[in-house]
């Protein structure tokens, strides 16, 4: 048993107890809500956020990082601290060598993005591995919104975080009312498509290189007042189509085979 | 706190506590390995499985499903038990009404459909989460073998099972060595696909409906040893190619993309 006071290899200790304290409590959603905070870990992952534009309020590090860190541009605090502290403070199994504080962004909906390019909608999405696999892929197929029902699964919790790879430091994530934003996005004229079990055969269907796709909860798909205002409704077969087979696909799946056929369809 | 003796619904167990204690011993994979039974639950699930070569040694029903069950052609023993009773021996957050114990079935690896149809092979799956994601597209694309190194995650882990949603009824999953696989495969002329960072692009790749597809563990890929044994290297390219994105992609969301292009070939 090791106790704070008999510990020989660090003697200072950076961290008070109340800044452990509030770091830990952000494990909880309304704990982050109440700070506009969350926390992000890794080397990798620190490092894509460096390049956003999410800003880093805290920066903890160990001595393995101390050159990178003093390198790097962030008005960020920085505190050199133990392998020990950083421990205390981490959420990961095995604990890297830095750990961020960061801001909730408060980010409007770009609506030129929307126009232009290619946006994810996730009506209820529930699973929070769900999302941030879905964060992840959407980084790597370029797509730099989503935008999230309110009750969907909540980006900040640092399971997701983690799991997005650093995804989220290239995706803005929004969370609103999808009625609303359907609503504007027909009278603006942009393409809404959704995925269904019966629907045109999305490698055959005229899809356009923008728009919005819109992906549903894992139980119950597309909800009805949002499925009406779909312009194009597409579906990804089973093969062979005449065999049984699960009732569906994971919705992460389907999500990472329809940004795969926009992103392979543009020459 | 309700007591055993006290309970006024249910006067009469069917269940002993040693059963009770042999059917939570299956949650590790040592037991089930000493048994070589497994755990399946859920009214769609059990259903699957009575359509599939697998059989059930023992099936736990309530009386919701009495017609139901006693209406199907099945070997096992079958046993009407109470709410209560399945929500013991459940592994599940919200039991369902019927709960099987299957035996882990022992089949020989078919080379013919290795030679005729499209197989996966997967070379270190850690994450149980991925292995029953593949194994459930694999049964929407209709891929009837999955092929697992010696140490990938284990399928018969209960929350995999559940996981493949009824999906493990209609693929069959080996274990074995990937190495000696892979050679006799060579010999036999079948084609060996796999997925890396660089490669073809998989969209223009020259690509056949049959063969091996080898897809690798989530943080080191596909063993040098079995890369060198490919025919043929795929890559799912990120869009657009110049920016900087996520390092990789989920091996579940890269397994989703290949099979879907392999399936989306064949007219």
């Amino acid at each position: 048993m090791n106790y704070f006071w008999d510990e020989p290899i660090n003697p200072i200790f950076v961290l008070s107890k109340n800044k452990i304290k509030l770091i830990r409590s952000l494990e909880l959603k309304k704990n982050r809500a109440a700070a506009g905070l969350f926390v992000a870990e890794g080397e990798k992952m620190i490092f894509d956020l460096l390049q956003s534009g999410i800003e880093i309020s805290e920066l903890f590090y160990t001595k393995e990082l101390e050159k990178l860190v003093l390198n790097t541009k962030s008005s960020a605090v920085l505190e050199l601290v133990s392998k020990e502290e950083i421990s205390r403070i981490s959420f990961l199994k095995t604990p890297s060598n830095i750990v961020a504080i960061c801001k909730i962004p408060i980010a409007e909906i770009n609506w030129n993005t929307l126009k232009n390019e290619l946006t994810l909608v996730l009506d209820e999405i529930q699973d929070p591995g769900n999302l941030g696999t879905i964060i992840r892929l959407a980084d790597w197929f370029g797509i730099r919104t989503i935008i999230c029902s309110e009750n969907s699964a909540d980006l900040y919790n640092p399971k997701v975080i983690q799991s997005t790879m650093g995804g989220f430091a290239r995706v803005n994530v929004h969370y609103t009312n999808l009625e609303n934003l359907l609503d504007q996005a027909l009278k603006l004229r942009i393409p809404i498509y959704g995925t269904f079990l019966e629907g045109e055969n999305i490698y055959t269907a005229e899809i356009g290189e923008s728009g919005i796709v819109i992906m549903g909860n894992e139980g119950n798909g597309i909800s009805p007042n949002l499925a009406s205002k779909i312009s194009r409704k597409l579906t990804i077969s089973s093969y062979p189509t005449d065999q049984p087979t699960s009732e569906s696909l994971n919705v992460a799946i389907a999500t990472a085979i329809v940004c795969a056929e926009f992103r392979r369809r543009i020459k």
